[in-house]
């Protein structure tokens, strides 16, 4: 049994990395190569950021590798995550500093600056054959305990890093909204043209 | 006169869409074709958010199809935005509704989430030939007004579009940041493995 198609149904053409990208859940028992591992936080290292300020780091941990690691963010996460993320190859817990000036005042991109890191890491995930389910069911407070971070950091996102499995293998509920076809709003919800609510302008 | 290899400095390799994306500031005068419009949003559109909310919104115009539109958003930014951003092809304002639901509570990845999507808008962007340069440095309430952004929808960055051109054009008081080569952070500053302040894992 192998997952269906679930590329991206588009209304204009998208690059192969952005229309093939999706979040699954079962992930095949196998260990990711060190050089791989370096280009997934290399793409995320370059993302940009407000004034270059980089508020984004990531703790993470390889479950062939670092099974003690792994296990500790396994556990901050919740339980409905826990029974398919258990499989993943990599584990992360994102994390923001919200102020980073000493004494000043906050950061207004620094969640919007992980999610661009995130999005960039994603994205080079695809290309070295890997896929990412990032999970905003996780606990915060236990994750800040278990992984020590510190104060003036705010953990924001958790995510599971794999390569793709036979989806047989999860639990029946789970594995029915997995098969699911993935689906958007349209464009015309989204985008407006030259003021809110106007149509998308095709310019035509 | 021609801009230097801008290309990110990797320690490990990433795919060429991420190592070639930088925020430039000399526009060429070139329309962006419709269908190249429709990619980008369309980019933007299959990017991942929690609950599947697409907490994002975009308020675009183009300056050889929509004069009007072009100015509104221009007048919006910063001067020192104006100056360089007056020459892009596409401006856009990013909006996010922070509670997605009636009288409910905030949606925590608001922000994160449009991050993520200009991220997969700017990779598309980069596979069309075209550059995105974002902004913090707009008027959020000039931005409400004179886009007619609806209360219960936030303001969360501006962005100026477009085909590279000769920096030669530029004041030189930007054409020398232009030119200087990018730089960031070192791996092991924001990397941990397992736990807080861990060096990097090379598993090797």
């Amino acid at each position: 049994m192998a997952y269906p198609d679930k590329r991206a149904d588009t209304a204009f053409p998208i690059h192969e990395l952005l229309a093939s990208r999706w979040s699954p859940r079962a992930f095949a028992d196998r260990a990711i190569p060190a050089d791989v591992l370096g280009s997934l936080f290399e793409a995320a290292r370059w993302a940009p950021s407000s004034r270059n300020l980089q508020p984004w780091h990531f703790v993470i941990a390889a479950r062939h590798r670092d099974p003690a690691g792994f296990a500790r963010i396994l556990g901050t996460l919740m339980e409905g995550n826990q029974i398919w993320a258990q499989h993943a190859s990599l584990l992360l817990i994102a994390v923001t500093k919200p102020k980073p000036d000493e004494g000043g005042r906050a950061n207004p991109y620094a969640h919007y600056d992980v999610g661009q890191a995130i999005a960039h890491l994603s994205i080079q995930a695809l290309a070295c054959g890997l896929y990412i389910h990032q999970m905003g069911g996780f606990r915060r407070d236990a994750a800040r305990e278990a992984l020590a971070i510190p104060a003036g950091y705010d953990p924001v996102v958790s995510a599971a890093i794999g390569y793709l499995a036979d989806p047989s293998a999860l639990p029946e509920e789970i594995r029915d909204r997995e098969l699911a076809p993935r689906s958007r709003n349209s464009l015309s919800e989204h985008v407006f043209g030259g003021t809110w609510g106007a149509p998308f302008p095709d310019y035509a």
